[in-house]
């Protein structure tokens, strides 16, 4: 009599895509969300969700989005407060605790001239969208922020 | 021998923080297309998707995403006309027939600033994301919007 | 003794709707990592997802979303150069290698005033947005760009 298999991890799949904190903030918190239930989150990193990581320079962890008026100003003024939640902080809580994977997206790299150097060491590697694919075809959920 | 169980209900689980009607549009119209084939729908309304469901002062239904030019100014037009497509409309007649559950997200509320009585009633409560992430975990298909 | 059933072909579903670069390239990319594993991949593109494919007047290749300053105007520049990626030659590689199907969504090309004829060969007919998440309920990963 065989044991019986081991239930497979559940998994979260997010291409991030954008660099600004009114994107970054909701996608490090469902991120740290999916953690904390024990699901593996996988993360493709391309074009301004690269931005993100970057060490030098850096993007500014408080700007929002254009074209949200007074609102965008009030949220970035928020933002700039002391006891702010920080979505690296929320990222690197997650990552302590459980399988966050982050990847950055090779095409981008090339284009933006970023090395993996340049990048946060959240970042764990670089890889080819198709690996990013295969790693997550059969995750329960996906993202595309 | 016991009764075969039944199926399922197949869910559709979305992310929403975005509050212009190229959006809104979209998403109200996806929910009721899942809504139409008896999918059940859960929303977690987040950043600038909180906005959506704002009673005052409301984002106007006509305004679309900057950056779009004269096709961006055009579609503002069609917009407001009497018979064009509401998104909150479209979202109160899903509501009526089928399982929409729209909630809002705990931290962004804090942030903005709201309170459960600043939004329309559409809106059924407010959670924190590990919830949703739980409520959602298996569900079909997932969107972030 | 009845044959093996095939396996169920691995499906992703995309809903469109940006029509900027640093949205079209990673996009596409994803598209054509997919396609290259054999999964089939069904697109609804809808509001300025429709102007990706519209024939006249086309989008530019090269501009990005508001917003990127320097980083932003730099993508442009390289995006402009005759070796740089392009997301429609990107797209029509993987339909020809592959199952691609992109349907224009029938309630905003109404609102944009597009007809069938107005859009690039690679999108393959109107259909409604139930249709579509029918087609792509069980879809393997789900993205909204």
């Amino acid at each position: 009599m065989s044991a019986p298999a081991a239930p497979p991890t559940e998994q979260m799949a997010v291409v991030l895509t954008e660099s600004a904190a009114d994107k970054l903030l909701p996608f490090a918190t469902l991120v740290s969300g999916a953690i904390a239930l024990g699901i593996r989150v996988d993360v493709f990193a391309s074009y301004w969700g690269l931005l993100a990581f970057r060490k030098s320079p850096a993007t500014s962890p408080s700007e929002v989005s254009p074209g949200h008026g007074e609102d965008g100003a009030r949220l970035e003024q928020v933002l700039k407060a002391p006891k702010a939640p920080s979505w690296r902080g929320i990222l690197q809580m997650a990552k302590s605790i459980g399988e966050l994977h982050i990847y950055a997206c090779s095409q981008s790299m090339e284009l933006l001239g970023l090395k993996k150097e340049d990048l946060d060491p959240l970042v764990e590697g670089v890889t080819g969208v198709a690996t990013f694919i295969d790693r997550t075809r059969y995750a329960n959920v996906s993202y595309f922020v």
